[in-house]
């Protein structure tokens, strides 16, 4: 058995860009139970001061199987435990199980804490015994172990003795710099399995890029608590990555530590932390990411056609995620056919329409399109080439206008003509907040009367990149649209010289595929 | 010894939405031999015909170390190896070494190839022989490797006999699924190396995410080889990273590959194959990420204040990477002081000025304003804090005109207005490619007549960032702009939801910037 502890809204926040609110935090703590988590870091009461109100909060959830655990530290060598402000803070929190760091690295001691090495085994002994004998079960953190132990393995494992005797329940090893190589890690769990009795836990850090390999090789020779982070987020390079962690020690060690149905949800945790966190989700990310089973060389996607195994290490369903197949300039016929085989089951390979299909696809990337994220535009484009699909409305034209005035006030005016199935024309105008904005008010304006379902449809996400950079103010860019209904959401595309026209093209094709679909 | 094998123009490009223009392959082939790469694997002859043009443009380049090598696989079943078309494609890029793959894991043979799995023995045969014949070194990939090993060892060796047999000079062992783990590599890496005297080399992915571990763990045991992708582009959650492996290898392991001068390139190197991808650079990534060495925590920046070992796991200068203190409450102004020091030494951390620009910044953070990519943009803000700077001419507005008509043309048109130092108000219009274009063109009709050395400026690089996406077409916007003028460049940055005004406020602020500096 081991039990994950996670750290994302503790150590996870510390990463650049990434801060929670106290709302983020409670829809978190929620779903990490939900996934089976065992403790849940919330936060460093004695470095911010409104943490403290924090877990008063979450005191009263209803949890099935978390803990929600305060993270402190060793007292300051200037106080007493019992006036110590930081460990005072951690009792406060009222919370049962509590985690304090100590130093486990002499220069720590010496340099940081200002301390003798002495010195430090009594902060971490006074600093646990107090815990312990305030009613609290005791997580220790051995900052820096690895880096310690590679320097002066006796000493490292002293600290960990102090904490062993003062009634710390679990040791947790710590690769603080996240430099150590998986040997390093294993001689050192090696080292405390051999000196403690105690459960032996491990926190590792990615800055060679080993987090997670460093926390999987500590449970294969004996670890089994595994501190981490959800996407890995956390300072400089971030923490091991439990959303990759979770499914190897699940998936590939055997260990069963949550439900089979828990860990199906473990990509939807994930994508939801980096949706809270406000930033794009790793689409690399092992497991969990939206292209950890995407395939795009056409060998490849030929051969899982024949036998899924072939390219894919586990099934990505266990861990709720699915295959993707990617169209590019790369994959040949094979591929979309096996894009298309769902929906059009009778076309032949080798038909016309399947190679007019293709030869659409080829030179609309010459031109820019990439259809890999615009999964909508792609199916319009093989509905039209296959059924000659009639759309729902033309666009005749637009024109805006952008001024900015001596007084820097702005204004942003868009017209658009655009017929309609009963081949009237319809003009429209509108404001908006900058000119895309201003386009689909207009747009809407126009359209909304024959179709009122497009009230629905809401922009999720809007997307700019410029291809070819070299040409500077006159280059290529391309725009990617997410639009949803509050049902379903899709990805739309468009490429143009002219960003306002290339964003009005994706924005035409996500009303067009809301109307096809609900047509459909 | 340990020579490095990138596959990034091969491998790297299976990744979604990777795709390098032949130019972006000349230009990343030439950063990759200033590094000391030893073999660069171009590209895949037989699957995408034009690739035999691109290895006849680089057969002329002048490399230093690094030699192009065509990528292909053992012959198709139903061709002999004189007749295969993918055979025959690596003998006509002329390249003198040549890699292919070939199968080592049953089901492969049965179910992808569908000969059996002796059949499959003679194909490795026949192939590498037919190469060597041929004049070629033949660097032989065994493709799952290790997923075959796990099912058959004595069926995997078998195959590897098979390419040694025939005369390969190298064993590279594959986890083409990236789903093995450090420990499983090891013994597949060290079963060869009992049994082969061949060279043994290492290609990982990181669908456990574990690439770069498992190829590390592979040369601790004795491979000398090592395939991988610059920021670990590739198929899925992609290949082990190269630019995390090659410092790792160098710096920890000790073995000495390439200069050290080489290894501080490797920040930029990475840095410009994710320019030439289009893709955002990974801010985590391992040693070269921008956020590797960059401290939030107050506790770790008073700690690497006293002694950087405390939280840095080697010196970033080492890899051409740089220490940042983020800017919070505890390490704000000090850090500005640590920016502005060398042009304003005198001045006091304390000194109203410090505070204003410090405040200054905050108000520019919270309005979307980032300035660690548009050094720029934060000169001239100091500059006008500081010294009460007068801009070289003032905007009185724009107009742009965008127009989208029936036929499908369109026509982009600006009206610029500035006043210019005699106070005299200058009012012109331009066409152009999209309407950034045209005001670019604009601006520069208004101002060139009075600043001539604006004539050198160019635009060199545009880049979007829609700040947050929620509020879909009516978002904020970041431009980034990089100018240059033939001897130097310099970025700068605008914010706006009005994307037309964002891009004007960072072009003008690029020339702006070149008057500034013009004039010092």
């Amino acid at each position: 058995m081991v039990e994950f502890y996670d750290t994302t809204l503790r150590d996870g926040s510390q990463a650049e860009g990434v801060a929670f609110s106290v709302e983020d935090k409670l829809i978190i703590i929620d779903e990490l139970d939900k996934l089976g988590i065992r403790y849940i870091e919330g936060g460093y009461p004695g470095s911010n001061p409104k943490d403290i109100e924090f877990f008063k909060r979450a005191k009263d959830m209803q949890l099935d199987t978390a803990v929600i655990v305060p993270f402190g530290s060793t007292r300051y060598p200037t106080y007493s435990p019992d006036t110590d402000p930081n460990l005072s803070a951690l009792l406060e929190t009222g919370a049962r199980i509590v985690t304090i760091f100590g130093k486990s690295w002499r220069i720590h001691a010496t340099d940081v804490l200002r301390v003798t090495a002495e010195e430090n085994l009594e902060l971490i002994k006074s600093s646990v015994s107090y815990l312990v004998e305030n009613g609290r079960e005791v997580i220790y953190d051995a900052e820096h172990f690895f880096d310690g132990y590679a320097d002066d393995p006796e000493y490292a494992l002293e600290t960990l003795r102090a904490a062993t005797e003062s009634g710390a329940k679990c040791l947790v090893l710590c690769d603080t710099n996240g430099g150590r190589l998986p040997l390093e890690i294993q001689e050192g769990v090696k080292a405390a399995l051999n000196a403690f009795s105690l459960p032996i836990g491990i926190h590792t850090h990615n800055d060679a890029g080993m987090g997670a390999a460093n926390a999987v090789l500590a449970v294969q020779v004996g670890a089994n608590h595994i501190q981490g982070t959800f996407n890995g987020y956390g300072e400089r390079c971030g923490n091991a990555n439990l959303a990759s962690i979770i499914p190897t020690v699940q998936l590939k060690l055997g260990i069963q530590c949550i439900s089979d149905e828990q860990l199906q949800r473990i990509t939807d945790v994930s994508r939801l932390i980096s949706e809270l966190a406000n930033l794009p989700h790793d689409e690399r990310q092992a497991y969990v990411g939206r292209s950890a089973f995407a395939h795009k060389g056409g060998l490849h996607i030929d051969a899982i056609r024949k036998n899924r195994l072939t390219y894919e290490h586990i099934e990505p369903e266990k861990v709720g995620n699915s295959q993707r197949i990617l169209v590019s300039d790369q994959s040949g016929r094979g591929t979309i056919m096996k894009k298309i085989e769902k929906e059009y089951p009778d076309l032949d390979k080798n038909s016309p329409q399947v190679l007019e299909l293709f030869n659409s696809l080829k030179q609309a990337e010459h031109d820019g399109y990439q259809y890999e994220a615009a999964e909508a535009s792609f199916e319009l484009l093989t509905h039209k080439v296959f059924n000659g699909y009639e759309s729902f409305f033309q666009q005749l034209g637009f024109r805006v206008i952008i001024e900015k005035f001596t007084d820097h006030s702005m204004r942003s005016e868009a017209t658009v003509k655009v017929t309609t199935p009963d081949k009237s024309t319809t003009h429209t105008a509108a404001d908006g907040d900058g000119p895309v904005n201003a386009l689909d008010t207009a747009l809407r304006k126009a359209l909304e009367q024959f179709y009122p379902e497009l009230h629905q449809v809401r922009l999720m996400d809007y997307k700019v990149r410029v291809l070819d950079t070299k040409a500077g103010t006159g280059s290529k860019v391309r725009v990617l649209i997410e639009a949803g209904d509050g049902v379903n959401s899709w990805r739309t595309v468009g490429v143009s010289e002219n960003i306002i026209s290339a964003s009005f093209d994706a924005l035409i094709e996500s009303f067009e595929y809301k109307l096809y679909k609900d047509n459909k």
